[in-house]
């Protein structure tokens, strides 16, 4: 069988699935959500017990996964996981050699999935590209001059923790006024509760869509509720996706990528995210600096895609490269 | 002879420096300010006389000029200048190439500085660079995995228009809250004026310096007066460096270079700048990113430097690379 693994360590998700060198398309694919108390042992038990039943006794050509926080990619170890405990300095790459016969490569979530985009999806054909996700929080990562930058410790594509509001709430990094704390789904989420509280009269068909439950709304049910064209969801939207949008156009004015690709799932909440979003990178960006802003094209899927093109590196260079 | 030719376009001064490849000195150096009502033809008249009366009448080996706007650097052809009219699209390689009969590459300023701060100043050894330079304007360059990196239009490095005050004062650029806006010579000028005239009690050093004249304040003189302790200077000098601070600890999230490298007139206002700049870069920094923060070493000539980097990249390929 000449299948390739990939792998995606998510905070709250597990994912393996097989492709073919070449193909677009998955042979097979298998999620599982990771347990309350997770921890480093039981993920990993989970996500290769999912990747035995893909394959069915067969030994990949190479493995390729992603992970939810940051790696020392050369010496293909875990640096540490903010979700789920235990993952200080696993050496992940050499246990997936281990396990499943084959040589194997990993790499940060933010990074694998803008390679991903890079290589199958959105990102397609440029030389450079900002990849961002904004869902639980906001992730991203760069393709620059066709690679994987990832920064002098990694840590680069944190387009979440771009600071846009000297006053703003406060964020989980221990700044304040970061995109994440304003444009995240807990962020859509608290502030439409906030509207919902302070405004009885407004807000019906978000109210609706919770039964009247406030505490019940989420960024996904504000999504929804801005495409029906409640004046609260609207609002809340667009504040949301301003402060992204500011984040962009200052990141186009520092670092002027070919394209920006926008996933994750509050992306996925139509024109009340995305004009306000595109009006506020352009007033942000310099005039001379053109900018591209895309919907992803991958998905969920974006950083299984980058895991598929880390395995194929893994086959055709065996050598790990030097991180740069 | 076996020289380079070294050209710095600035908006305001023009220079020409002469150095033999190797050494770490100029042979010969001459600066002259940009005249009044000064224009393309006048510009380019007073900098190759300069550069004629160093030369001598020898011919240079190569020539590497940095240019105070945005440079198509592939067609070694000038998009247009912002200080200076009739730039827009001339062909300056070309010219510089006819009139010294000698190889010769052209760069914008920031990033021509960035190099030059890599490859002789205050970044030698590091593999990515974040040069700022901070004077009349906001701006800077990259180098990232050991070369310039340019953008996808030539506009990278744009550090002035990181906008970090949402409600802050109007930027040049047509935006608002930018880091220029807030942290360059004039806004620093300008805010030392405000407190004075509406606190005419302080300020004492500040007004002394100035002689009573408010209106002669400048960025220096408030650096001055803020080594000596005047309280007015130092209010207005942290204000602007933590502006500048807030927008590096953002890039820093963004792009995780290895070094930041800070030059220009304000940065030479010494600690009442560098503490509060190095404070709210800290602040804004993920706490996993680490922040080497240092002054330029190169001062006003680091774009003669990376222009004399230039000469030898034209000396050593002949072909000009494609603008990555």
């Amino acid at each position: 069988m000449s299948l390739v693994l990939a792998l995606d360590f998510g905070g709250t998700k597990l994912s393996a699935a097989l492709s073919a060198p070449g193909e677009r398309h998955w042979r097979a694919l298998e999620r599982q959500a990771s347990p309350p108390g997770a921890d480093r042992r039981s993920d990993y038990e989970i996500i290769t017990a999912l990747a035995r039943k893909l394959l069915g006794g067969a030994r990949p050509l190479a493995v390729g996964a992603s992970f939810g926080g940051p790696v020392l990619t050369k010496a293909n170890t875990v640096r540490l996981s903010h979700h789920v405990p235990g993952w200080e300095n696993a050496p992940l790459g050499a246990w997936l050699e281990r396990d499943f016969g084959a040589p194997a490569r990993i790499e940060n979530d933010g990074n694998v999935a803008s390679l991903g985009e890079h290589r199958y999806g959105a990102g397609q054909g440029v030389e450079s590209l900002l990849y961002v996700t904004v869902s639980t929080g906001v992730g991203g990562g760069w393709v620059i001059g066709g690679k994987v930058w990832r920064g002098a410790g990694g840590m680069a594509g944190e387009v979440g923790h771009i600071r846009v509001k000297g006053d703003g709430p406060p964020c989980v990094c221990g700044s304040r006024g970061c995109v994440e704390s304003l444009s995240a789904g807990p962020a859509i989420a608290r502030q439409a509760r906030a509207w919902l509280l302070a405004q009885p009269q407004r807000g019906s068909v978000l109210r609706d869509l919770v039964e009247g439950d406030v505490a019940a709304v989420t960024a996904k049910v504000v999504g929804e509720a801005a495409a029906r064209g409640d004046a609260v969801a609207r609002v809340v939207l667009e504040e949301a996706a301003r402060a992204l949008g500011i984040g962009l156009g200052s990141a186009a004015n520092l670092m002027n990528p070919e394209r920006i690709v926008i996933g994750g799932g509050v992306s996925k909440s139509g024109e009340p995210f995305w004009e306000p979003l595109r009006r506020a990178a352009r007033e942000t960006a310099m005039p001379e600096v053109e900018l591209e802003l895309l919907p992803a094209l991958l998905g969920d899927d974006a950083p299984l895609w980058g895991a598929v093109a880390l395995a194929e590196a893994a086959l055709s260079e065996p050598e790990l490269e030097e991180p740069s």
